[in-house]
């Protein structure tokens, strides 16, 4: 004699439940992520279509990357999600262009202006550079605002735009166009606004339909880990590089990545005119360092990734040579006069003004520096006005820090550790002492951080 | 010598990172729960006002409960969830009332007019019975959709309205007002939207919001378990049960919660005049069966927190003597004469039409009935129109199913289990189909469920 559990559905011979006609698929979708399950591409390609045509609501999106941050997403829905992504824009198409196509994207750093020297010195050893790059927030700065720093310089250009300049010269840098990948624009800023922005899947995703969808056949990506950056730990690091390598290998583009420090700012520089100063400096030979080494090697993986060198080490000593010939700093003049700006600043980068209130901040105990919040140097120019908090703020190119000190420097007191350059006294005064509670010192000798921790292929 | 770690911002003698001036707290609440942190009441509270307000968006507040839904309440996070939400909108103030003022909910089951009686009968034992209820979704039917079968019969009124209904008669079922925990509505819909129903905290909280806002002194809950019930498994009901009494208690209202079946309708009808008619040949002593008896079992738990009985088997006697005594009959009439409708169903039930099509279902094959998906068969009720899949839908209050058959019955060939009353013949097909597949039949006996599993205080 059977007799149904009292706690369950009594099913002796039961049918499955009647269908309820007119169920939103989305709520389906969400609530299998929700529940831990493997969503099939078709699943997250409607999704994202959903999203992008108005149908599925931020709500609903927002729901759903809140179940996949914290469930997460397997290799082939990370494909799928970035599928989708570039589905729902234009894809450009560099098959007219001669020579191999190249990009490099950094994760985001604070005095990261490798861009500015990565993208003539790769078009200088044959590549075709298209470099397209979208607006910052937060603590770390833009491409786009540190070329703007220029006068006259214009980064907003049509798709047609950008690819005549490549034809031409062989290097671009641009904005992405809105036409290219919105759907990641939108998910961005609902990522942004909910507390989903750190999850692999969602960065990688990001990261590459927008690459995906620019058409660019190499690709170096520099993953920044560090106090500066948005990965602490080295583990999540080399993961998100290997499953952005993986999406681009799918996609039939050559990829490598190298994870780098982001534990001190990578140049002397914050801010914008005050980083192209310093780009400047290293395209005209004139400054060695960090920077300029991190410069070298990702042009040295494109070169590899192009066959123009036989392996990363020829292609460092190749992108070495081109730097010290000056071809580089002849392409950047073009592309800076090519986008409208003003292209004496190469021979005489004193032309880009730095802000008029100047603060020095100077050793106030002796001692290794074994610290330094780069986050919150990175906030300090923030405040200054050399980025934004929000889209809608205003950036002031003038302002800035100088920070010639580096972990792991022997500092006597009085020594110069940063130098502000500010519109205001009081931005000055209240920059000046987030860099001096960004510093940690140390009694006894301390090593510096690696520049590079490992290369992802 | 110190080296800082590879994998983590070095930090020798570090300071905090320096604060991110104008960051939204949202976020930061968000990002809390997705960790699995437990938040301030504070912090709950914001967010809850924030949404209320227009500051705090949808998709904040979908990512939120999709965080918490994976994550996991607190008993004080519910708490303070609870509190949040009673206070985005008004509460009533029923000191003005003689009386013990009393209510009683149901979680939502199929063919579960239980209100309808109860009122009535808790108002004849002496308590000032305020019912406040909103408008169903999906597959249970609506007390208010019930009500207003009776011609005229009006369910929207003011909350002053309301309290002099009760200060009269001692009973009224109305709508819930809009200025009563808006922000509820609002979440519901949310959650409805983002597959983010099913969580024990959200329920409690949706659930006793509403009731404390209303401001009633004594609450019998009815949560419903089985196949036509959101709760499948024992546990989760009494634990949802445990938490409703739980916040009630806190709140100073006394509360007594049943886990009752919902592995079969509960009565014998599904629809809305025809539940009316149910009700009230319950009202007049003509009906016995499960229905009657959970009418009997929450009165007399009303009974007894209201003092009015000594215990719930005392409160059970005073309620079957009111019921038979025909007081709780009377006092139906006269809230329905009192809500605008014609008080003469009450005694002439046949007055209620009922949909035009009829169309029988009979057993073809012999056997005990061991399985009925009572969700499909709520929704066969909602595909003939006496539900709603969306807000905008309009119910058609004729319509309806008559099933017979019980749990456990032996049934042989042509025996009618099921008579559909449907507007036209298509849709009174599809119902007729949807009840056919909705039964499992077994070759052997089968004992049906008890009418309630717990009583949770």
């Amino acid at each position: 004699m059977a007799r149904p559990p009292e706690d369950h559905p009594a099913q002796v011979s039961g049918q499955p439940p009647a269908d309820a006609p007119g169920q939103a698929s989305a709520v389906e979708v969400i609530a299998a992520k929700r529940d831990g399950r493997e969503l099939a591409a078709d699943d997250i390609a409607g999704l994202i279509a959903g999203f992008a045509a108005g149908a599925v609501t931020d709500s609903q999106l927002a729901a759903f990357l809140m179940a996949g941050y914290l469930q997460g997403f397997s290799h082939a829905e990370t494909w799928a999600l970035t599928d989708a992504m570039v589905d729902s824009g234009r894809r450009l198409d560099l098959s007219g262009l001669r020579g191999p196509t190249a990009d490099q994207l950094s994760t985001g750093g604070v005095s990261d202006a490798t861009s500015l020297v990565v993208a003539p010195l790769a078009a200088s050893l044959g590549m075709q550079v298209l470099m397209l790059s979208g607006r910052g927030l937060g603590h770390t700065g833009s491409t786009l605002d540190k070329l703007e720093a220029i006068p006259g310089l214009r980064t907003e250009r049509t798709a047609e735009e950008l690819l005549a300049q490549v034809d031409d010269l062989g290097v671009v840098i641009g904005a992405e166009t809105a036409d290219l990948v919105p759907a990641d624009r939108a998910m961005y800023a609902l990522r942004d606004a909910t507390a989903t922005v750190g999850n692999q899947s969602l960065m990688a995703a990001s990261i590459m339909s927008r690459k995906l969808a620019a058409g660019v056949g190499r690709l170096v990506l520099d993953v920044k880990l560090g106090s500066g950056a948005l990965l602490k730990d080295q583990a999540s690091a080399r993961a998100l590089a290997a499953l952005c390598v993986a999406i681009a290998t799918r996609a039939g583009t050559s990829a490598t990545a190298l994870v780098t420090d982001m534990n001190q700012p990578l140049g002397t520089t914050i801010g914008n005119a005050i980083e192209v100063r310093e780009a400047i400096a290293v395209l005209r030979g004139e400054r060695g360092g960090r920077f300029r080494q991190l410069c070298l090697e990702l042009t040295g993986r494109l070169a590899a990734l192009s066959g123009t060198a036989t392996d990363p080490a020829a292609g460092l000593h190749q992108a070495e040579r081109a730097l010290d010939g000056g071809e580089a700093l002849e392409l950047f003049a073009r592309l800076v006069e090519s986008q409208g700006g003003d292209p004496s600043v190469v021979d005489d980068p004193a032309r880009l003004p730095l802000g008029p209130v100047v603060r020095e901040v100077r050793a106030d105990r002796a001692g290794w520096l074994g610290a330094m919040d780069t986050e919150a140097l990175g906030l300090a120019g923030v405040h200054l006005g050399a980025g934004r908090r929000r889209a809608d703020e205003l950036i002031d190119p003038r302002v800035g820090i100088e920070m010639p000190v580096r972990l792991g420097d022997r500092v006597e007191v009085g020594l110069l550790v940063a130098r502000i350059f500010a519109s205001d006294p009081g931005s000055a005064d209240v920059a000046a002492a987030a860099v001096r509670s960004a510093l940690g010192w140390s009694d006894e000798p301390v090593i510096g951080p690696p520049l590079i921790y490992e290369a992802v292929e």
